[in-house]
């Protein structure tokens, strides 16, 4: 039975309002406590993981550090998740070509572990989809049943820059999985100028389990220091607008936690 | 041969003004940049070390953290220097009672090494003092001859909150290494309201070697976010001012890399 129908939500447009990246600057999680929204998932290597405080938090597993600063280190000692100054690898690439799975399995385990000492977790996700390897998929897949956390898994893999040479073991693993699957919105790529019509557009949306996901941090000199920081900064001021707000709340809110309890 | 007459400094006032904690916060380096002094050491396990980019950096060996956030953890694999969540101990006291010598010296070889990929360092020193455990303090006088690192040495234990029971050991390792040693002159403790008096008052000291240390961090958000962030603000404004910067202008200016040399 469908996970919408079991939660007596069939038909509806139900929304999962997600928070990315909690923990890595105190800008991102800033923005979580000034938005108000329960749902975000922590990256427990980051040095602000401590800091955050919520009702719906998830692990946002981390394997890779994308930017010089502020930069991540693995938890665990896998030679093949470190570059030689000892931080994850600066890219999706670099990870696929060197990680080896049992290392991130281990990875993956204490960063779990370490989660569950600072908050009580509902939920994984991966940062820049670096599960996406079939074999970490694999791994993603076994920790999200071992530890009884409902995994984020899409609900197609077109348009998430999906290596084509991965797709047919990926689409076979979220066939075979036992975890429901929601239609992702990510605005992160867009530029910022168009963000609040991103936003507003949400509004023409059908029935459907969706997860919108957001990057929002404070305008900040820290906040500004990430050489990304126009794309967090636009979903943070799209996400305190009013308008935005009146179109989101025509959705149903779910959590995590919900679908987890619901399992 | 005393090492200020070596430098021809004989007789002089010698100043090695040094700015603490470098690599901790964006607020930490942002001050570093907008005070325009040479000479700090970087926490290599801080999230923003590989921000830090200047003349005269060393590695600020680092065995505790001591806030929620940011927090920090041991590059290396040694049960005896976390806590239950991962992260090193919170407090001297916890480290004290619990880090065996062996894991602690591995811990700080790799951050040594991991800071040679960062930046070239010129000396060394300890958060906190987190050395002066006299079983430590060999194991750092043996990593500074290693790497060729000139050690920060205290001229005197005295008002440092040495444990009583380390003092006899501590003061027979330190009379027999092979560093020079300096006199700290430290307003950490005091509060900010007497700052500016403080750093006038340096205007009356004798003839020596100084190292005055300083944590100075931008006035941000982030930066606020350290319990301690009104003591740093102080330092900050305090070393803006054109009568301490008058005042420190008479000092003869010293840097790590300079003693490095000399030795």
């Amino acid at each position: 039975m469908d996970l919408l129908e079991r939660l007596g939500l069939g038909g509806r447009r139900v929304l999962l309002l997600h928070h990315d990246d909690l923990g890595l600057s105190h800008a991102q999680n800033g923005a979580y406590q000034a938005l108000g929204f329960p749902t975000g998932s922590v990256m427990v290597p980051g040095a602000w993981a401590g800091a955050v405080r919520g009702e719906d938090l998830g692990v946002h597993l981390t394997l890779t550090s994308e930017w010089p600063a502020p930069r991540m280190r693995p938890l665990t000692g896998g030679e093949s998740l470190r570059d030689e100054a000892g931080y994850f690898p600066a890219s999706l690439e670099a990870l696929w070509q060197r990680a080896r799975a049992e290392e991130v399995e281990r990875e993956l385990k204490a960063q779990i572990e370490a989660a569950s000492r600072l908050f009580r977790p509902t939920h994984l996700d991966a940062h820049q989809g670096a599960v996406l390897r079939p074999d970490l998929a694999e791994v993603y897949l076994r920790l999200a049943q071992a530890y009884r956390l409902p995994p984020l898994l899409p609900q197609s893999l077109e348009g998430l820059g999906v290596p084509p040479l991965f797709l047919p073991d990926l689409e076979r693993l979220l066939a075979q999985a036992p975890f429901p699957r929601v239609r992702l919105l990510d605005p992160y790529g867009l530029p910022p100028e168009e963000r609040l019509g991103f936003y507003l557009g949400l509004a023409a949306l059908p029935p459907g389990l969706y997860q919108l996901l957001h990057h929002s941090a404070l305008p900040t000199p820290e906040g500004r220091a990430l050489p990304d920081w126009r794309t967090r900064e636009a979903d943070y001021f799209a996400l305190a607008h009013p308008e935005v707000r009146r179109i989101l709340a025509e959705f149903h809110p779910l959590t995590w936690g919900a679908i987890r309890e619901a399992l």
